[in-house]
């Protein structure tokens, strides 16, 4: 228990935070009284404001769990016991708090900490997230693998495990799993505590039939007390066997009235508690903390998005992601308008083709905003649907409507649909169903990191038989391509497109219906046909800026460059690739995917037809290792897919010396 | 209502079934009186046992819903009114009374029936399965889109949409993620009724909290009788409102003793019901059919997997899937025994591992014997963990075993690991922990065709930095990498291996720990290693045999061949793909996945480095196509990844003539 253990060197107090400025290191919680980590909280919460004012980020989240992260490293032995903050964007107080004060100004900047949980930041971080609802399952193999331990040690000390879950996360089908396992497994997942914090709100307004259950649950019920913990709960909890007969008892006697179905997972309940009630939470979390013998427990909290910072509490979204803001007043720093991002755009054209075609259909994955579908489920809500966390049903749930001849649009993230991997490929593509994917977020995004890059979808969804993919190389192009997802009956197609703005062009009155399977010469080298020489770079998607940046610096060097947009991933243009490769030296493919994507598709077509022996090909990808948040065009530089490396990559083909300075 | 016309063409009796013969479509069974129907089930179920008995197949399921198949196609207007079968392995009865009896004896043979349901099949098949867990996502898709219609055209009689979905799938996420998002779109789900088909039996006994949940429901509560439906469920089911009321009534009263948790939800539920007991089930299914504005039901229907045929109902897997057998005594027709299934290899070096490390702990989702790990589990059962069918909570239950010093491998099919491709790429790869995969069924499959097939592995790992993947060759080779896989701490490790049997080696007595990213040279082309002529072939897998006849057929046509086994598909051995690019004058690359696996690999490599100008570069994979069930060789022989097929590939990059005809 050294670890119990308060710091005793003096530190000397700076500033306004008496008690957060002596705070080294978890350890120095541990003595404090309640009184004292009430006053903790206060210094915490008002921290964390000034520094997300200062980074912008997710602070709504983080500012309902303040009282809950101060009483849980006061109460329990981290990093020892580990905690495990599902998705990880409500953890900036726990970062505070666990040797990252120094650092939170950087969080989500360059070279800074990261936006989530991270293992490599810190021992404090037991299991990384982003992505939500892992946590449980992550704790339990936790729980697990301390009690396989303990049980060949006698000297062990088990760990304990808290997993903390948010009421849209616990609704999603893993989350589901992961409890059914727990459930079962009672002994070996006897240290494993889920709190359930619930705030009613996760990004959007929370949906499903869990989501109303958890409300019936709360407000059928007043907020446990002390007095229900010394009696009720009890001081130890009683051994699993004495618990069964107690339970049989209760059943037989209707005396159920809360926590049910936790209940019938296996789950003990607790709750529901004030889980901004420092009073509450220490003697509750101890008390779980020294029971022995009763399986995994769910403790249910309440909490409220926001909590105790007024701008974030009157908000809609409760401040859940929000840019840099002035802390007085609350106001965010709008970044200069710019052009539509790429989000607004392929949503003003679904929802153009929506309104004179009723069989469009939307679905989302708790996602409405982020989608940019919040207008289209204004305007047609009986065709919106926002099935919550649950992209596995998402899907399966548009193939569904997709046989009943309905057009579905699945707007999910490309890192999100990797959760949905399955459904699209047995449910969708070998069905031959038409489902149209929109996929936002592909290719790099920024300060949100690697766990948010859109880097696979080229590689998982290209090697699906009957899919059809495009890639816009700006706005323009994906309401076209919105058009042609809205039009295409044949089987699946998807459409994949970046984070942030477009580049600002004039959009069209509407979206033309592309030729499938076919792409665009951008510019033509002057080279005679009938001759070979020059670069060809055939880009996918939006380094098609980048292409044409390259060929200009090459053609500053005497070099004859043609630039095609490819529009399709799959189906590739043939027609087109044969040409470039019949007609120039050197063939660059440019896409924002890793290896295995769109210049496999293309590769896989020269070697067929025997042309890739004719042709220097120089594919260019997402390198082979995840990229850390970043500024957008720093990430494409350490990637190695900017107009300098096209001019590099050309010229180490052509045998020749020539950097991106000199030819810049 | 035509389609309840009975048909009244007489039909001549030809045989021992004298109800069946007369059904030509399900319209046939319409005005059957309940005694006929029963005995059509008893003529039904002969029939189903006769027809695997001559094709092998999943029986036990099949014989467990005869009544049920018997009694909905009776009471719902299928093909108007939608049955989706959840896997669909249990759908022999309903094919045989769906226009399918004259093809039943070719389920599973090549060109015959599916061993599901398919959609290309049948109209009566709404929507295709084989993986678990998708029915009550498509089904809702459905019944909403049934919704929409009606709502635009008050004349449009709503489809009822029946989801039969067993005890073992409904416990997965992505079931619980349907029912979450049923439950709540109340009104526009009420033509979706759910039959939760309980027989306390998938593939394996059934595992989690929530099978433990059903078992106590069941038990607890005597079926459903006529009386009760008359009174209790009433003829017509109250509206909405009403219900809500008594409800709130019912929980006040402490009334509720069953069928909480999918009331819960949001279901109505109603059951158990006798699912053998044809006088039951079709009154309860007509009262359920004509009932209004309910929202969503659960009927909630026991069965008996293997009903009605002894050597069934005695078996321990209630003949889950079966070899051809003898009807009258049940004895199986067991293959020859030949060379150990690439499974039991697995298994058998996993064990040998595990007895001398305990920090081994295996993971399966609802497939102990299936993945060989039935003898792990005796001889280490506080190491094995069966979770359900639950891939996602697997991967990332192993992943934090993996934060805790344990050495987990997943055991998971190629096809159901893509239920878990987010965990595997955010949960473990992102995180470089060391969780082993353990990955069967890659390739083609044989009999269980398209869905079932390993086609994808190699592209959607292929991609994930930090992901190592082996293939082998043989079963020797499994064993070494099995060992390997047990070896490496680093991150994540993958190996790959076929449905079926070895090629006949003996095994060693123990693996040998591979280096990574080293392949090795079979066979040696005699050209002198300085002059570039012949042809390479560099095998991923179990081609590798076909490699080596294509290598001597080649060799008597005077080329010079190399053959190399990659064992690596990540990293690959970059050694040795520039020697082989190096010496040849064609490379061929060849691997059992689709296109964006290891050929994209290798041809990254090839073109960063140049040598892709040198050389002839001909990867062969598997086809942009689904291929149905069939032989596995004929299988490999549409795929094109047969020796000839490497003759062929060979011939035409040297632009010479060369069949396989010429050459065999």
């Amino acid at each position: 228990m050294s670890k119990n253990t308060p710091n005793d060197t003096p530190i000397p107090t700076l500033g306004r935070f008496p008690i957060l400025d002596r705070v080294r290191s978890p350890d120095d919680l541990r003595n404090l009284s309640t009184d004292q980590l009430k006053q903790l909280a206060e210094e915490l919460r008002a921290e964390t404001v000034d520094a997300v004012s200062t980074t912008g980020g997710h602070l709504g989240a983080s500012l309902g769990v303040v009282e809950l992260t101060v009483a849980m490293h006061a109460v329990f032995n981290t990093p020892d016991d580990r905690i495990i903050w599902d998705v990880g964007h409500q953890a900036y107080p726990h970062k505070i708090l666990t040797g990252r004060r120094d650092r939170i100004r950087t969080l989500r900047q360059p070279g800074g900490l990261s936006g989530f949980t991270r293992r490599s930041e810190s021992e404090y971080d037991p299991f990384g997230a982003a992505h939500s609802s892992t946590s449980i399952s992550a704790g339990l193999g936790m729980a697990v693998a301390h009690h396989l331990r303990a049980e060949k040690d006698p000297g062990y000390r088990e760990r304990n495990v808290i997993a903390v879950i948010g009421d849209g996360s616990i609704s999603a089908g893993m989350a589901y799993e992961a409890m059914n396992n727990a459930g079962a497994l009672g002994e070996s997942a006897e240290r494993l505590i889920v709190i359930l914090n619930d705030n009613e709100m996760s990004i959007a307004p929370p949906v499903g039939a869990m989501s109303n259950y958890l409300t019936r649950l709360m407000s059928s019920q007043k907020f446990l007390s002390l007095r229900d913990l010394a009696g009720k709960v009890v001081k130890r909890l009683p051994p699993r066997i004495e618990r069964t007969a107690k339970r049989a008892e209760e059943l037989t006697r209707g005396m159920i009235t809360g926590g049910t179905l936790f209940e019938e997972l296996g789950f003990y309940y607790v709750g529901p508690v004030d889980g901004h009630d420092m009073s509450q939470l220490v003697p509750i979390l101890r008390n779980l903390r020294d029971a022995d013998d009763q399986g995994p427990i769910l403790l249910h909290v309440i909490t409220e998005k926001g909590r105790g910072y007024k701008p974030a509490e009157s908000a809609g979204d409760k401040y859940h992601a929000v840019s840099r803001f002035n802390v007085v007043t609350g106001e965010q720093n709008k970044a200069p308008a710019g052009p539509p991002s790429f989000t607004s755009v392929f949503a003003r054209e679904l929802l153009r083709n929506a309104d004179a075609d009723d069989r469009i259909v939307a679905v989302t994955a708790a996602m409405p905003s982020g989608t940019g579908l919040e207008k289209f489920a204004k305007a047609h809500p009986d065709r919106f649907f926002d099935v919550g966390i649950a992209e596995q049903h998402a899907v399966t749930f548009a193939a569904g409507m997709a046989t009943e001849g309905m057009r579905p649009f699945c707007a999910i993230y490309s890192t999100f649909l990797q959760r949905a991997y399955d459904q699209v490929m047995h449910d969708v593509a070998l069905q031959n169903l038409p489902v149209r994917f929109a996929i936002d977020r592909a290719g790099l995004v920024g300060a949100d990191g690697a766990t948010h890059a859109g880097s696979f979808d080229l590689s998982y969804l290209g090697c699906l038989p009957n899919m059809v993919i495009m890639a816009p190389s700006d706005e323009v192009e994906l309401t076209h391509m919105t058009a042609t997802a809205c039009a295409y009956d044949d089987g699946p197609i998807a459409f994949r497109y970046p984070r942030g703005s477009g580049v600002g062009l004039d959009l069209p009155e509407k979206g033309e219906i592309l030729p499938i399977g076919k792409g665009r010469i951008v510019r033509q080298s002057n080279t005679n046909p009938t001759l070979k020489s020059g670069i060809a770079i055939l880009s996918l998607g939006t380094r098609l800026g980048e292409s044409l940046k390259a060929a200009d610096l090459l053609a500053a060097q005497g070099y004859a460059v043609t630039v095609a947009d490819a529009r399709f991933a799959k189906p590739i243009d043939r027609e087109l690739v044969d040409q470039l490769a019949r007609q120039h030296e050197v063939f660059i493919t440019i896409e924002e995917g890793a290896v295995g994507g769109f210049a496999a598709q293309v590769m896989q077509h020269l070697a067929d037809s025997g042309l890739i022996d004719q042709v220097k090909f120089r594919p260019m990808t997402l390198p082979d290792s995840y990229i850390d948040h970043n500024l957008p065009n720093v990430q494409y530089d350490q990637a190695g897919l900017n107009a300098a490396h096209i001019v590099e990559k050309a010229a180490s083909a052509l045998g020749v010396e020539m950097s991106a300075q000199q030819t810049a």
